[in-house]
């Protein structure tokens, strides 16, 4: 029998007097909450809440590094130097470190938000500099913190990179994103791309759970192996559907 | 005999494209490294050297966390709260923490930059949230991180403060600032506040290692107890200063 | 007769992908909003986007500078140098006048935001710098852009000050706050300190417009002049406030 | 005769306690000084200061607005929407127009800085949202202002972007930088790319100046038309090779 697939969520992306989600409504349901940590969101009072709150619920935690772009919420692309990817996301893994710590807790894994997240997958440089920090961000540890990436139909570029440093890769799946045939997620651009309907995300994360596939926006059956689950909670709509995955005997705690 | 009085310099003071200092000369005479953790100087590659340096030379590491002011370079006032205060330094450390760890080292104590390390002095309630944030940092070590706070002539009160928490108080003197009367520094306003001479410096640093007192900006003798001496190497004369006293048997590694 | 009160509202201080307020809705009410000029709040785009706004709706259109702190929201006062503050409520006057001129029309006013707001009135060497500010962004225009300030029972002493560079006062009151005896707002950290009922903020409205006076928080009836009323449209009961301020005839356009 | 080619460096580019360059220094061998507005480098105050300096020597001032990266100093390309680059730019420059006007003078061109002002010249939608920032700053005035861009063997393009906004461009040579036989400049990374010798410094300069063409760094030579020189006072030889262009016949004021 698999590995149950996790339930993460992305918390604590509100900045200073300014609000983002509802952290407190989702935080029951999921398994791992990825925490912004300063860079795109999330000044340090607003983590040390988060961490509190993810330790209250049993939550896991991770952290969630970006590029340094508040005003762009980490979403745009920016031409960084490895090293200073390198550099960027050790420094932020170690600030919520320090929260996770004296909460008696630990960051559990490693989830780049945004344009990084996208980014790392498009430059092995980028990806290296990546895999370097949240293996020096495991200094001390017996195993190198588990590295979140999107799910690929064949990941096994990416694992080689990261097996050099030992580290682990966890890949993730959609519950409200439609994927195209070859396993990429459709364009928000495109129609069709974000799934809004409850129903429609359970099936999706039941297919994933028991299948270990996706049926793509042209009705086809793609095999998609996937370790977590990305949910919001920033609708109804939303956290309805995150509601009854959780509820679901596949992804119970 | 009494511990030997520690030599620390503020490093790492670049940002970006800006360089601050010359780290590289200072850093062969010195004991304890104070490092900018990025709120009012050091981005995260700067960091990241500046521990690498510090580690070749066998410098002691510490955070140097400040407000967040990069444009006033943390050395202006702001009125925060000290549950905001807590959490950004805790952040800082944790941020350092990390390129500590890669590097095979720890932070070794935390000294506040700046406004925040005046102003601490002035408001328990600040003071008392970096304490808890030294105490935070430590989670998990056997005895807290020590705190770096300026001499004081009596400094039961805050010593009373920090035991609370478990926290040891280092003393910090200074070779190149001159002392008033009631062991306080000689406002940067007024004529004779900085001492420029190489030689005067040497004698102060002398004085407070064999006499743990100065001889204060009105010829007084003054018993102040320090811990560690604080010295600059931004200059030509200062850091001749800082050869001279390092070159002193008191000072000697 | 005396000339109308008019009333405004602070806008435009999303940033980034975070909301706040609802300026759409509290738009059509208002004679002036106050647009956050990236300092405290408020992107370029935003900023773009609210003058359009105003403009549509025939709002007049005022800067609101504010200290150098996203994070802090502008709300936390920092021990800046009159040159600073000069320099620094210029610059937000002249980015926020790129947009008024681009849409067509100009900055009418200048209120600042927040802890500048405040401490300007504590500190006569603030005042003046914002004054001067004030001064030189209305270079090349026939009359000095105004500036708002608290009202006080006895603004001569600011008068005199800002009428050394020829820059008239504005004098603000506010529908949802409660007054001590002395004129000054009651601290927000004591009951009673904002008024939530519409009624109520009606009527502080009204005995503004009609008396020129206030009642205070303990049943005094106090003469304070103004010349503009701050609104929130936050809370749909201060939104229903202003509507019912506006369809007084004491405030209608 | 055709139009006496222009001087022009990047100052102002310190930022709060770090300097950068030696502004005092070139200012008297310039005609146009690209003052930087904020976002890769210039507070408020530095930014008041330089405009002061410029006034005092006669020397024009232009605009260098940039990304929104102060630790990357501008030169990491950002994948900005063209909506966000227009309101940027927008903002910089009415930011400095502020400045200018408390000055007696005004913005004479707009000269985008690093990565903003390569990444124009590659993006058509980036460049027109340039060109229409420079245009609604031109708000007002009978004339927009002038655009620099990097000059090229055929500017044609781009003049017909520039032209539907009636914006007038300026192509700008460099006098330390080696030319590719299309007119590109060789770069950075390779042997070569920048020129350290004052004589061959100056001899570039005299070649634009004279004859409308460079030698290429293959020994070709390739006409190319040049409005405005760049020029860098940073070093002892960069300095020389200033004064000694100024000293030309050809660079006379």
């Amino acid at each position: 029998m698999s590995k149950r697939i996790l339930l993460n969520s992305d918390l604590g992306e509100g900045f200073g007097a300014w609000r983002m989600g509802e952290d407190s409504l989702i935080m029951p349901y999921i398994d791992c909450a990825n925490i912004a940590c300063g860079f795109h969101a999330g000044d340090p009072l607003i983590m040390q809440n988060t961490v509190s709150a993810a330790v209250e619920h049993g939550v896991q935690i991770g952290a969630h590094p970006a590029y340094p772009d508040l005003v762009g919420f980490g979403r745009r692309s920016m031409a960084l130097q490895p090293a200073e990817v390198e550099a960027l996301v050790l420094y932020q893994i170690g600030a919520l470190a320090a929260f996770c710590s004296a909460a008696g807790t630990t960051v559990a894994y490693v989830k780049p938000h945004g344009a990084l997240y996208h980014d790392m997958l498009k430059n092995d440089a980028l990806f290296a500099a990546v895999v370097r920090a949240v293996k020096q961000a495991s200094s001390g540890v017996s195993k190198p913190l588990p590295l979140v990436m999107l799910a690929k139909v064949d990941p096994s570029h990416w694992q080689q990179i990261a097996s050099e440093y030992g580290v682990e890769l966890w890949f993730e799946g959609f519950a409200d994103r439609a994927y195209n045939n070859d396993g990429t997620l459709v364009a928000r651009t495109q129609p069709g791309a974000v799934i809004h309907e409850p129903e429609a995300m359970l099936a999706q994360a039941i297919q994933f759970a028991e299948q270990s596939e996706i049926t793509t926006i042209n009705g086809q059956r793609l095999a998609l192996h996937i370790d977590t689950l990305c949910v919001h909670g920033d609708t109804h709509e939303a956290l309805a559907a995150v509601q009854a995955i959780r509820s679901h005997a596949a992804f119970a705690k």
